[in-house]
């Protein structure tokens, strides 16, 4: 099925020239019925694939975040999201795992998003805000595709938080034989009224940007850079627990204000500036449809949706052994939901063991220096490396 | 000081007759030296004052709230924001008590503020965005001005709710012998980073909306419409707990879409439809300076401030009694807030009794159906009333 690498098509700066991708032309058959071809599947790989291809550890990223999960990041020169927690020698190992991590479809770096140039119609556009609607199993799907791909018949791991835990889960339950395991971090079997909520005033903040422009804002050489801005610094307090903010900026006022005794208009504390910080630097890596689409996804995302809202049912199939770990500050995604999940496999009888991890840092802790984090997943590796050891060696 | 009783200055409509104000021509004295005359204070009143005018209650309003705390809204006519609460035989009776409410300074239903027309310079105009950045007790010092007006020396409580929580303790530390007795519902004696990080997203959308015109938009007549119902849009979901979002629309599609396998692109769950009609419904009674301003003197509340940040020594000269109420399920002003209040209370040996309030509607709860917010104010209230016959017979 893959018959080239090439650069992101239509979408071509001296960037994208270092995006490693690879295009499928028959594309995709997404959940709504809508085909989406040629496909192209941006990643990138860490450590070798086995003999045997059965390595392979695949990491999902979160709503913002991309294949760059290790190592030095080729756009921004910075290391990658995750590289604390992937590398050699680090607790998901690249001296032992080829670990895999593509860029989601709908996103914008590299993989098929509403920035690509359509192909499936006569005149040049981009797909824009016709964009299909996706789900999280699209995502998942798009995945599997890649992974397929290389001949990999079964993923020695999947890992991945906040939305990355989505498809964490979406792949156990989508393809139990194809998972040996799983790691959900932070994340949630479904999308809840608050959350939805959340992603739909930053939405809101980018359909009242002038250039949202009905989502055709690349036709007129703009983009509601405010609009997304606001949708981030929104989207950002949720990332954090109120002690996290609490500690790194309580009160502080603004340098040049510092003996004020009296307010002023405009920026007093520090707080403020962080978070302007946030917004600006964010708007210049991402794309406002893809952030519509993707939030969307994640609003759609219910497990147990298809099973008359029962999880249980849900996950009666899976064959994964599972390690779900939550983090006791997490206000977005709560401990709550990874216990109902755990539950849930606790009632199917899956094999299934749960941490949370005690922090104070929020939704966010999972990106950050955490050392139970990295305790636990090296741990669970190790562990899981060893039934299989025994496993194979009985069978 | 009183000269007259008269519209809106400038603002007039039909709905300006509507609104009782007083103007006081020497004006006031903010906390950062600057002067605002004349001052306009539109207020409601409920009840009859004694004759030895004991019997007063201030209510306080919350951010967005107003004067028309009981009986019919004179413009939207609704009932007024705590017509559950304040009435002939309800928990603050207005059989017994002469109700006071006055709409905050800085805000936009008659007393002055960024929609005001400015009578200290020559040419006509309004404040706009050059009305000056005022603080909590500004709005205390305003209500002040009313209260000794009528010749009010001591008030037998202030009672409010969030932002009005503020007024209230700020009265209690501003003016501890004109205040018998206190109920700061819902609050805090501070705003956290968390609370100045949503203030400053909604902010940060009205300044993004082109409309907001550095906020000269009157003179253009247009108003920044998108920006503050993406401001209320999020001030919103801060108001309920997740519990109250959740049993009220959980993951329910709209009714279009209700056998809906796959999402589309656009409003699928009631939740959304639900935030828009709360946006959309704010800014036509609302005004974006007023909305910057206030948000602005919530922000710089601290009343440790004046003190090396010791809430001790803040409440150290205190005489008023207190009852501090927090909500269980509140996460914008949670009950550890209001411990805090209490713990320095007790510190100071004042009198204080603190009720959490077990509800899941979160901080909008006592705004809402709650029995047990009834039962605790209307029993306060009878105990103080005891307490000081039994003063006055001593004395």
């Amino acid at each position: 099925m893959v018959i080239s690498e090439k650069q992101e098509a239509g979408c071509k700066t001296n960037q994208d020239e270092l995006i490693q991708k690879m295009v499928f032309p028959e594309g995709i058959l997404l959940e709504n019925g809508q085909k989406i071809a040629p496909l192209e599947i941006a990643y990138q790989t860490y450590g070798q694939l086995s003999q045997a291809k059965d390595n392979a550890i695949l990491i999902c990223h979160a709503l913002t975040g991309d294949q760059y999960v290790a190592g030095v990041h080729p756009i921004t020169k910075k290391l990658g999201w995750w590289s604390k927690m992937v590398g050699p020698g680090l607790p998901i190992d690249t001296n032992k795992y080829f670990v895999i991590c593509s860029n989601v479809l709908g996103s914008c770096l590299g993989t098929t998003g509403p920035r690509s140039i359509r192909e499936d119609i006569t005149q040049a556009r981009r797909w824009g805000s016709d964009f299909p609607a996706i789900t999280i199993k699209d995502m998942v799907n798009t995945q599997k595709i890649l992974v397929d791909s290389w001949g990999i018949e079964r993923l020695f791991a999947v890992i991945g938080g906040s939305m990355g835990g989505m498809q964490v889960l979406q792949w156990a339950v989508s393809y139990p034989d194809q998972v040996y395991a799983v790691i959900p971090i932070a994340t949630s079997s479904f999308h809840s009224a608050q959350n939805i909520a959340f992603n739909e005033v930053g939405r809101q903040a980018i359909f009242s940007d002038p250039d949202w422009r009905d989502g055709e804002y690349w036709r007129y050489g703009v983009s509601p850079y405010r609009g997304l801005a606001v949708a981030r610094m929104m989207a950002h307090i949720t990332y954090l627990s109120e002690d996290a903010l609490s500690r790194k900026f309580g009160r502080r006022l603004q340098e040049s204000l510092k003996d004020s005794s009296a307010p002023i208009f405009g920026e007093m504390f520090q707080v403020q500036s962080y978070l302007q910080y946030q917004g600006s630097n964010f708007v210049r890596r991402f794309d406002a449809n893809s952030y519509v689409t993707i939030t969307q996804a994640m609003d759609w995302f219910d497990l147990s949706q298809t099973h008359d809202g029962d999880l249980v049912k849900a996950v009666a199939h899976v064959k994964s052994r599972f390690c779900v770990i939550s983090l006791s500050s997490d206000w977005l995604f709560p401990t709550s939901r990874s216990r109902a999940i755990v539950q849930a496999l606790n009632r199917v009888g899956a094999k299934v063991s749960f941490v949370e991890i005690a922090t104070d840092k929020g939704h966010d802790a999972f990106l950050l220096e955490e050392p139970d984090l990295d305790i636990t997943i090296q741990g669970f590796l190790s562990g899981i490396e060893e039934q299989r050891r025994l496993e194979n060696y009985a069978s």
